[in-house]
């Protein structure tokens, strides 16, 4: 960890954790921004001093008001900016003259105005940096904490929220305020609340870090616009997951193009590719979410439910279109419906009326009143083969809803099995549904989102037992030859090697390449084939040349040293006669590999993530079905693998309709050394191995055409 | 139409309309459905005289009440029966004597008990053909009809729903009262409201055609469990596609194996495929939802909005994030931000303060008021490029949530285009949703939800602009042929065609096979090949052979009267040799087919739908990606080529990669006629071509091997 973020850390405990606050720029005029921050943190009940600053004023409300923050007599521990842009720096400046180091900037009109509101942000973190101070913001909302022993509200969100255990970060203030709404009707509490805006000193990253540590909260949830740091957003994510289990939560906006430049527009950020991030979160174990109604739904299930030790549900519901519709989703889900045991289903037959079912789904049917739910819920749960329960009611006119949901809070308290419930309709099931969630029962009004929040519980519980991704070791390298290749090339002013170049360049990382040489004269071809084995493939080296074989400058299937004369001569001659203008350098000869699956392998860096590592079927299965993985590098062995299990076409290499398995762990070993490559030459931004030819299990692969893009200078 | 289904159009009048009611087995029994029934037609202030039935009372509540049915001194419209299950046949017999022809059977205890309720079921539809009475149900929750002039609420509903322009039917009766619940929280009214449970003798489809020439209805929504004929809800839907222009919303639950299986278990319904059901949805028109709020989510645009005319969105936030997330799902639902004219990007400068973004999404930004909205709106609409606005709303301190929403109303009178809208947040904009949907502006809680359903009204309008499938004309069939052929092979206890047997089968019907003839001794095979033409193949023909070239039974590339002579030799003794108890029919000669590209043609037959035409191309695409699609046969010429079109591999046969186009015509042909055999025979019950080798444009597509297997008997 740097020594700013270590700071943060230090810093954003006195930015939750205040005794006393100075509110910096404060004013008694309702319907502005500094009026709401100061009623927000009275009416919020803060537990501690306030010291409102407001020249001109001597006090405002009946709290004595200061000049200046320097003439605050006491120490203070947080400041809160609400002044303009354009003199939001003395107020820091005079921040840092008084000794406080926590601060949070509400105020608007920096980098998200372009022209001088940048040179105002810069300046900001200037006097930031000269003073140790750490800050939220600017043009952010602020930020609350529940913690009875704290309660402060320095935002301007309309209300405090109910304590709870979910923390929630969000880059966009306005967004803010509709997830305080919402959580209120669905009686969801929070530990933290930050709206961290742009973000110009202290991160996403810092605060998921200051989350970590945070006793108060178990889920931690994000809504972001722009990755600035992908890979130390990766990393946190894992520390997290790693040292605590707490499930991150993220929206990342921007999934479209067109998505993305509004984001652009809006926030003058750079969304990288979206499949990029998918996989780079997904690697990282973060959930991504499609929006706040979804991030909540699994949130809840987080904070309120056990994580379930497999994917068996048990349906148990008083109607049997929604039991349909519930296992429908459930499945597509990748859920299985439990199978009773002879206990349970003999329970069940004897309590239930005889037109019930009493397999799972389990219609308790229409008539259906608390105690018939209790039985039945009872029942399952205590099957071994059920490891969560989903509870669904219709309103029928012999329901007792408010009881029925009073049935579900006192079961499910003697399990340690999630309960996950349904309630349909609205007016009337209200109140029932109101219950449940004042007993942090999680409630979905869809099928679809109660089977998606299982799921997504079940795979993170997966993630959490599986052992941390290896290191890998013991790849040998010769990074100095690769680096002497990649500085000559610089130095001939080249961004893109030639075959041959790039050939002995990822052989210098002991990726598969068959032997070759590169020729430069008649005489030299057949004694150099000989040496490289038959049969070999000749082809033309030319910077000037981007198609070889459209100017026959590739010959395959050469047998003999004669045939290797003759195919030298051949190729330069209908070269020279096709492109006279063409500079060559030589004819590559090379071993030919042998028939077999063709792979692409490709890395790219993406500017929010790095170096990416891209995997697919050759041909038609990229260009038509898009069929490729991702994955950032640097890559465990497992992640290797995985990338290469996702891509549909996986089912080839495997040996679907009576194929041999080809040699997978071939390719896994060949990403691994790229993903090295990558890591280790960032002048590399670009390089495509296509194809690589993949053989039989046990005999490997050979890279047949290798392309290296550098970056220019 | 049917004589009964005539009948029932007459009938469902007085079903729908009556000016009097029975209601047969009336009690005053609280908590009973019987009571609930009553009460239900009381409260709902019903517009006509009631006549309680019920033995051993004089009156029920201040209602004269009477012994038997027959009793009635006055004519009755309709007999609502709620009688138990023994008893209902007597009570229908007594409406037949008494003349009511329209009857609701609530009772339930019916076929979906099984045993004994199956034969009841049976008596009860003896008794309504014998008496020409048409009955909704039985085992159903009833229907109720909200037309002022009416008003019946003749079900066990807890209320009477609003007035509106949705016509409900529902196979599950539980479904309903959730539905009804969830609709009065959203202001949603409805025409008609049915629920029709066992349909043992109205069905969805007469209900569907009342829907049709109801005036009071725009908008037809469907819960199935079980499409009991497909091809006549498929007609129904064009139908009223076509007369009315009414779109029609089906939920069809059970779209995974285990949730078909609980269907059955709870309706004893089979379920077809799931796919299928799709396709046939999509070829009718049908808009498929995948749950009650997905359902009226497109339901409330349809109901309350225009048409858009094309699908470029206004989208107006008045914050940034919002704006990005609704842009990223409106791409991917495949609408377009439109491009704002001159005109109005002035207009919104203007109007604007600087930092608003008034690019497509336009930021109103977080202050602004409903002035601003209105400004913005009324830009919008008026441009020719935008066909239509998302109004998105945070609940910021300064937003007057409730003006703003009345604003929306005021503005997009004055426009005959769609605006969609979604208020953030839950309790603060609570009062501003509840305007919109009190004015009929579709109101979303997600994006998502905006978009699908902009998408949804978009798509049908499309439809209704496109010109009625042709009817396939003039294909030169031999259908006594093709008769004679299944005869004769059923005839022999044969289900399974030989190849040269399937070869003619599909030649009497024009599809594409190259000549062929069956020869039985070695001295015809050098002449027969000849008349075939080389180069020619050669294949056994047994039916105890199941894999030919694991036999060697098959020789390929014959280009000589000698070689044809070995190879009728050779394939011969080879057969005897590895399998001697095959009994050969003989070898089969035709011209061996030039390459290339492989698709698969197939027919199959549906429980629910009739014969399906499946196509798609060959191998990996079929086995590996499942790129196939399915079409309800009989097919029009453009539905044949939407058929192939929506394959993804589609793309090869277009001529991806530098390839040459393929002679896709051939194909549209080759599924017509297909088509055109699985309706004329329906003793065909699968059909396999494969491979159809499809050569470049103009050159036309050969069947190389065909598999047809035809029903027992």
């Amino acid at each position: 960890m740097s020594d700013r973020a270590e700071l943060h850390q230090k810093n954003l405990e006195k930015i939750f954790n205040p005794q006393s606050v100075a509110i910096i720029g404060a004013n008694q005029n309702k319907g502005t921004v500094p009026f709401d921050i100061l009623s927000g943190i009275l009416s919020g009940d803060f537990n501690g001093v306030i010291y409102p600053v407001s020249p001109g004023r001597t006090h405002i409300s009946v709290l004595k008001a200061y000049k200046y923050v320097v003439d605050i007599e006491d120490p203070v521990d947080l400041g809160v900016i609400v002044f303009p842009s354009t003199v939001t720096h003395m107020a820091l400046e005079q921040c840092g003259q008084k000794g406080i180091k926590s601060v949070v900037i509400i105020s608007a009109g920096f980098r998200e105005v372009g022209g001088n509101g940048i040179e105002r942000e810069k300046q900001i973190v200037e006097i930031a940096h000269k003073y140790d101070i750490s800050f939220i913001g600017p043009n952010c909302l602020g930020m609350i904490n529940t913690d009875p022993k704290v309660r402060i509200n320095a935002s301007f969100a309309r209300q405090m929220p109910a304590a709870g255990s979910i923390g929630f970060l969000s880059q966009s203030g306005a967004l803010c305020t509709a997830v305080l709404d919402y959580a209120q009707a669905k009686g969801i509490g929070f530990s933290k609340f930050v709206s961290f805006g742009n973000k110009a000193d202290i991160s996403e990253v810092d605060l998921m870090y200051y989350l970590m540590r945070d006793e108060k909260t178990k889920v931690v949830l994000l809504y972001l616009e722009e990755v600035s740091d992908g890979p130390a957003l990766m990393k946190a994510a894992k520390d997290i997951i790693e040292l605590t289990s707490k499930p991150i939560l993220i929206i990342k906006s921007g999934r479209t193009e067109e998505g993305a430049s509004a984001a652009a527009s809006h926030t003058g950020s750079l969304a990288g590719r979206d499949e990029i991030c998918d996989a780079a979160f997904q690697q990282a174990g973060i959930i991504r979410c499609d929006h706040i109604e979804d991030m909540f739904n699994i949130a809840t299930a987080f904070a309120y439910e056990p994580i379930p030790l497999s994917n068996r549900v048990a349906i148990i519901t008083n109607a049997g279109g929604p039991g349909v519709l519930t296992t429908d989703t459930a499945i597509k889900e990748g859920l299985q419906l439990a199978c009773f045991s002879k206990e349970t289903t003999k329970v069940l037959k004897k309590a239930l009326p005889n037109t019930a079912n009493i397999n799972n789904p389990v219609d308790v049917i229409g008539d259906a009143t608390a105690d018939r739910y209790e039985t039945a819920m009872d029942a399952v749960f205590r099957d071994e083969n059920v490891d969560g329960v989903f509870v669904i009611l219709t309103p029928q006119s012999m329901t007792d809803i408010d009881t029925i949901a009073h049935k579900v809070v006192e079961v499910t308290q003697k399990y340690d099995k999630p309960v996950y419930t349904s309630f349909m309709g609205e007016t009337d099931v209200a109140s029932g549904i109101r219950i449940l969630q004042q007993n942090q029962i999680p409630h979905y009004s869809l099928p679809e989102s109660m089977s998606k929040a299982f799921a997504v519980t079940h795979q993170f519980g997966k993630l959490l037992q599986k052992a941390p991704a290896q290191k890998i070791e013991g790849i040998a390298i010769d990074q100095l030859k690769a680096k002497e290749i990649i500085q000559q090339a610089m130095e001939d002013g080249k961004t893109f090697l030639q075959e041959y170049e790039a050939t002995e360049l990822i052989k210098a990382y002991g990726l598969p390449v068959t032997k070759g040489i590169l020729i430069s004269s008649e005489k030299e071809a057949g004694q150099v084939a000989r040496k490289v084995g038959f049969p070999v493939v000749m082809k033309v080296q030319s910077l000037d040349i981007l198609h070889k074989v459209d100017v026959g400058g590739v010959q395959l299937n050469i047998l003999t040293e004669e045939d290797a004369q003759l195919a030298y001569h051949s190729i330069i001659s209908s070269v020279q006669e096709r492109q006279p203008e063409a500079r060559i350098q030589g004819v590559f000869i090379t071993r030919q590999i042998p028939k077999g699956e063709e792979v692409i392998l490709g890395l790219k860096r993406d500017p929010s993530f790095g170096p990416v590592i891209m995997f697919g079927l050759g041909g038609i299965f990229v260009e038509i079905f898009r069929d490729i993985s991702f994955r950032v590098a640097p890559l465990a062995r497992e992640e290797a693998f995985e990338m290469i299990k996702q891509v549909k076409a996986y089912k080839i290499l495997a040996g679907a309709r009576g194929r041999h398995p080809k040699d997978v762990e071939a390719i896994v070993d060949t990403i691994l050394k790229l993903s090295q490559l990558a890591v280790d030459h960032p002048e590399i931004t670009e390089l495509d191995i296509n194809p690589l030819i993949v053989l039989q299990e046990g005999k490997g692969c050979f890279a047949a055409d290798v392309k290296i893009l550098l970056r220019e200078g």
